[in-house]
This record gives C-alpha cells, structure tokens and sequence, in this order.
C-alpha cells in the first residue's frame, strides 16, 4: 500500500509493514527530549508511576534553555530536579545552562536522523521533522510514560503536503513562505495532519530553512511539519550525527495524501500581526507600525543565516534610539560562529544587546519581556496575547531581515525600503 | 584648616572654606544617579513632593542594569516608568537595557570626574571615589530631593586612610587587597567614615584596580571609598570627560584623619566565606571545596581586566563539567574590547556562557541564581545569605583569577596551583 513519509516512520516504528490515517499505534521513541520548563513535571509523573530506571538512558536527551542562566529560585531547583535526574538515571545526553535552544541544539550535536520518532515536551519539537523525522511535541506526563517504556501511542495523521513553487524574491525568506501558509490555511487549517513540505522551492532550501518551515507546522495545527530527506539532509546528518538513518518519501498516491499547491514566486515579506499566528500581511500593509523592542532569535530564526541575513542590513547603520533590539543566537554553536564571521561586533556596534544563547522572550517568562501597550517584533512563533509579557503588549512576527530593517527605523519596514 | 580630600570636596560643595567631621553640610550634587530597580521609587516619591521638574537634567543619569533586559512585567513596567521620566524631565544621560553596570558605565561615559559629588540610589556608589570623587550611595527618597533641589545634607565622616605598602606577589589582585582589609578591619570597622585608599601599591594600581578598593568600601560600612586624583586619574578622565574637574589631596595633618598601615608584600589571594564578606580566608585555606557556579562579573570585578586574567587562565582549559560558569562584562564597552581582544571566544570554547552586560546574580534577581544547598563563587562584592538566590546556598567571593581557576578545577583553586 501505498504511504506517506509519516506514515512509513510510523509504519517502521510500530514493527508494522503498514499503517493507514487515523489508525492507533504503538511506536517506539527513538529520541525523548525535555528541558528545564517542562521536565520536572515529566519526572515527577514518572516517579509517580513507581518506575525506578528509565528504559534507556541513551535515547533520552535533557537540555536547559527556557531560563538559563536561572533567573528565579524556582528556576534554580527545576535545574537541580533535572540534573540530579540526569545523574541518577544515567542520561549523558545532557545540556546544562550553556548550550541554547533545544531544537537548535538537538539538530547540531547529531541527536535526530532521518527515519526516526523524536518526541519532546515542547510544542515546536516539530521542527526535527526538517531532517525527515516524525517529531511532535507531547505533554510532560505522556513523556513518563514514554521513560518507563520507550513507548507512546500515536493516531496515524492524515498528511497534507504543501508544494511549494517558485523562486524566492529578495528580501524573501522560508519564514515569510511559511507566514503566508498559515495565514491562508489558518491557525487550526491542519490540525493533527502531518504537514508535508515539499516542491522545488523547499529542495533550494537549506537544512536551516527547512526548519523554520517544520517548526511552525504546529501554528497551524499540525501534528508535526515534515520534509523529506534529500542530499542536503544527508550531508547535515553526516556531518553531525553517528547514527543510522533510514530515508523515507511520500508515495505520491498515497491515500492520506493531500496537495495544495504554493506559488511563492510573487510573495513579499510576511507580518503575523497580533494576536494570532495566522493574521498575516504582507509588510507593506504594516509599514510605519512603531516598535519598541525587536528580538532576533528562537528556535525560528536564531540560526547563522538568520543573524548573517540581520548583520548584513545593521552593517555601518544604527539600531533606533526608540528600539531595544535584543540578539539571542539560537545556540552556542551559532554564537561562536556568528563571533568568527564578526557578526556579534556589528550587532553591539549597531546598538543591539547580544544576550546569552537561550529562548529569550518568546515564552514569555524570561528575559525581554514588554510591558502594557508596548510593541514587540520578533521573529519568533508565537504573538499569543501575553506571548512576551503584558497581556496588554502586541507581538509581531517577522522574518530576521524585516527585524533587522525595522529595528534601524524604529517601525516596521520593508527591508528593500531601507535607506 | 587641614582637611582630607573627603572634606575638601564636601567644603567646596557646600559653599564653605572649611568643614570639620561631624559637621551637617548642606552640599550640592554634582551627579545624580539612579537605576531601574530603584528609580521607580525615587520617581514616585519625587513625584509625591509635588514638583513637577528636576533641578537640572544635565546632572542626572539613569541607568537600566539591575533586570536587563527585563525578566518579567513587572521590570518592565520600572522600565516604562524610568522611560517616561527621562523623557517627561529631558534627561539626556539615559542608558536604556544595552550598556551595562552603573558604576562601571558612569566612569566610561565621561560622567564622573575628581572633585565632585556623587550620589546613585545604589550602594556601590561608592566605587566612583576611586576618581577622587565623594561617591556615596542614597535612598530613593533622598533621590527625590536631589531631583528636586539639587542638594543633598550630609554629616562629615571622619577620615580613615588605608597606606597600602608592599608589591602584590603573582595571582595576588585589588579584589585581594580590600578583601583582606575587610576581614582586619570587619563589616563595621569603617562605618559612615570616609575609606581613603593610599600609599606606593594603590599608586602602582590601574584606575580599574582602584574601582575595586573603592567599590567594596561599603563592605566596611564606609560612608565612600576615595583615591586621591593622580596623572593616572586625569589621563582617564581626559579620554572620555568633558567636564573640569578638581584635584583634592589630603592634608597629612587633617585632625579626622586616622591612617592604618596595609602591608600586602606577602598577601596570598583571598576569598571571603559565607556568609559574610569580613570572613576573609587565604584561598589556600579553603582550596578544594566544591561549587556548582561561578560568577566573573560585577561592578567589583567584571572590567576588561578581570576577563583578560580569566581568560589567560581559561586559554586552552576547559571548565569542569560540574561547574556552570558565567561571565558577565560590566559594559558594552568591556563586551566590545573583549570581543576585539578575542577573549569571548576562549570563554566559550572553555564552556562559560556569556551573558549580556548587566548585574547578573549579585543582587539576588535577576539571572543566573542558585538553589538551595548550591555553592557560587563570585566575583562581586556580596555573600550575604541569600543573596544570589536561595537562603539555603553559600556564596564565596574572589579575585577573577581565583575564579577562572576554580572553576576549571570544579573546586576552590589558588590560581598558581593549576595544571
């Protein structure tokens, strides 16, 4: 029978040749992520279950990103909860306060390969599915079912494949590309499917696109955001990772399937505009808008190409006066190369404040939160009500390059209209 | 009449030929200074007095350090309080989240210069009489009247003149010195008394050096900490101050003044236990115990200096797993010279984590806390009992070379004493 890379992975996962949308299974985990936030629940509902050992240690990946360096007492224990759970159950695939955002991190350090169930508690562990993983974030008590037993029960989706088309324009970026999909699918347009992204514009697409495409998947519903495996993953992988991958690709008359075409060729950059993901226009419609804080960062765009493509407009310009323009690399790794490239230098002389490798204002419970009435651009996921801090603030979405461009004006602005 | 420097400069700005300790001056504030912990008090009771406009914006300088960038709404909210009296008074001196720490950004910028007045609604203010300043730190409602009249009362302390002797040995630094002076002299030894810091080893010290006496005069409980203006001071001063400036000396015949002899020829480096900084220890006494974090930061000792000796420890080391190790520039400037310098790059390939120019955990808020039974060895000023995070941690403070040291070694290490 014919499948969808999804439900192939799931298919292999389950120990069955094959498996059909909305059928019930049984998989195996082969990567169970937590961090700092949501992982002192998992293992407290793992205690509760009454296991002593998790069922290997190897596949179980703990890293701190949320609040590090710890910016609360509170903050403080849930680290010492999950580094003496680490110590305890032998887990050393463990990141501590130094290392960046997970889905940044995990890619990086070779923890995802192709073919495999990742599982996180967090809501964008979607964006594994960029190397052709069946990512999906889960809650922290389904996460101590999975440490007892390796196991979790999954509803097959249905996959809705987006076949994208057409050479980006300047400017252009995958978050503007997966902005426009969302505000045209909407932000429950695909719930629980598997959404497949794919076509000629994604091939051009680097690993680090892919992910800002897979990461958002969730904004629209979706159960994970996937792409399928091609050389360019395979070149990631081998750099990164020591372990096995299998490739699997979407039969393109499987059952499950659906197809909507995107033309991106004649797309501008994108603005999701409070307070919904998918309240999206283009950034003409919202040029002027003033500022008062933009983040550069997340597990969106927090990537080398995102602060090259920021560092390139800040180069020899100034960040406005009435603008906090806060720069948070999504990982170590990306800050020590942005430091080789000379990027961090153009960021602080342009008048940014470079802020250790974390998830930075975007969960709303850290550093860079805005007050009542304020307005914050941010290339991160989310501009939920209170997303950042006041439920009175208004939370923009851009890609890096608008950020950037806006930063220097102090408004939104379209990067080509730059000065 | 002879006088101290102290005097002298309480003399001049209170109108007066002379002035005797004890005395009650009424004196003029040359520099007002306040941050976003505590502004928002100081406006509020400014406020309260019913005026409506400061005596003199030029003089005023506010400062965002405590919680940047903001780490939760209610920091935020101080922000957008302190924003909108900058801009309601027209005050220019205004660094918003990106410049760093008070006492070590108000030196740089040009905004403190011999002879003056200074006062900050903090209590390290005194770290600026190492310009030959009077340099205290106020209450916010004392802040209210300052804005308001421009003048401040003040009763002359009495002067008490450390003569500092002796070449310090390899590894030993300031932060030894005062550290050592503090344990003689106790955490009540100088109370509201003027610390003068003097002799050969103070005038071999860098201005950054004397920062660092100056700063931790508060620890005995002085009144200021003040180093008498010498080329060392002007040539700093001439680089980034525009203002006149006025050179005080001490009279060696001042009746107030009273002189303790420090000889530190045979100092070895120092750290002060919990959870007081007058329990002084040489490190060797304590060398081999554990902690967990280790903060290089500070207005005490987070200059280009601090990270350049850090750094030449932490080349080609790593720090122990067992250790999180932050590292924390007092300023943007510090920050941008240490880039230029390569000295970001050593800290993050040692495995420190460099966060943005700000207090870190020295007040006990804001990032980078500790839990309960974690051990922080710190290079600031404070070990009080809770005071980088849970009541139940311990912190020890130390020189920056201690620091790097130990937390290579995971354990309190004497910096010659490393592999």
């Amino acid at each position: 029978m014919s499948m969808t890379v999804s439900e192939k992975i799931l298919a292999r996962a389950s120990g069955k040749d094959r498996v059909e949308a909305g059928e019930i299974v049984m998989a195996d985990i082969d990567v169970a992520m937590t961090h700092d936030l949501t992982g002192p629940l998992s293992v407290e509902s793992f205690r509760a279950i009454g296991e002593d050992r998790v069922w290997d240690p190897e596949k179980i990946v703990v890293i701190f990103d949320h609040q590090v360096p710890a910016d609360s007492i509170e903050a403080a224990q849930n680290h010492m909860i999950m580094r003496d759970f680490v110590e305890e159950q032998g887990i050393r695939n463990f990141y501590d306060v130094r290392e960046g955002v997970c889905h940044q991190v995990l890619p990086e350090k070779g923890h995802v390969v192709p073919g495999e169930v990742v599982v996180g508690t967090d809501s964008h562990t979607c964006t594994h599915g960029a190397l052709g993983a069946f990512a999906t974030g889960i809650g922290s008590t389904d996460m101590a079912m999975v440490f007892a037993t390796g196991k979790l029960w999954f509803r097959v989706p249905e996959t809705l494949r987006f076949d994208v088309r057409g050479k980006l324009r300047e400017h252009v970026y995958a978050k503007d590309v997966i902005l426009n999909i969302i505000g045209r699918v909407g932000a429950d347009g695909a719930t629980y499917m598997a959404c497949e992204f794919a076509g000629e514009t994604v091939a051009e697409m680097s690993v680090s696109d892919r992910m800002v495409l897979s990461n958002m998947a969730i904004e629209m519903g979706g159960k994970t955001g996937i792409v399928e495996p091609d050389e360019k993953t395979l070149n990631y992988v081998r750099r990164r990772s020591g372990k096995p991958w299998r490739v699997f690709k979407t039969d393109p008359d499987a059952p499950s399937l659906s197809v909507m075409e995107v033309d991106v060729s004649d797309l501008e950059p994108q603005v999701a505009c409070p307070h919904n993901v998918d309240n999206v226009k283009p950034v003409t419609e919202v040029e002027g808008t003033e500022i008062d804080q933009v983040f550069l960062g997340s597990c969106t765009n927090g990537r080398l190409s995102d602060l090259r493509d920021a560092a390139a407009i800040l180069k020899n310009r100034k960040v406005s006066d009435s603008v906090r323009m806060l720069v948070i690399p999504a990982s170590r790794e990306v800050y020590r190369r942005a430091l080789d490239e000379g990027l961090i230098e153009i960021f602080v002389d342009a008048g940014a404040l470079v802020c250790n490798p974390c998830c930075g204002p975007c969960l709303g419970g850290h550093v860079g939160l805005v007050g009542p009435g304020e307005v914050s651009l941010s290339t991160s996921n989310r501009n939920f009500r209170g997303r950042q801090g006041s439920p009175e603030a208004e939370v923009y979405l851009s890609s890096a390059a608008v950020a950037a461009a806006s930063a220097v004006n102090g408004s939104i602005t379209h990067p080509g209209s730059l000065k």
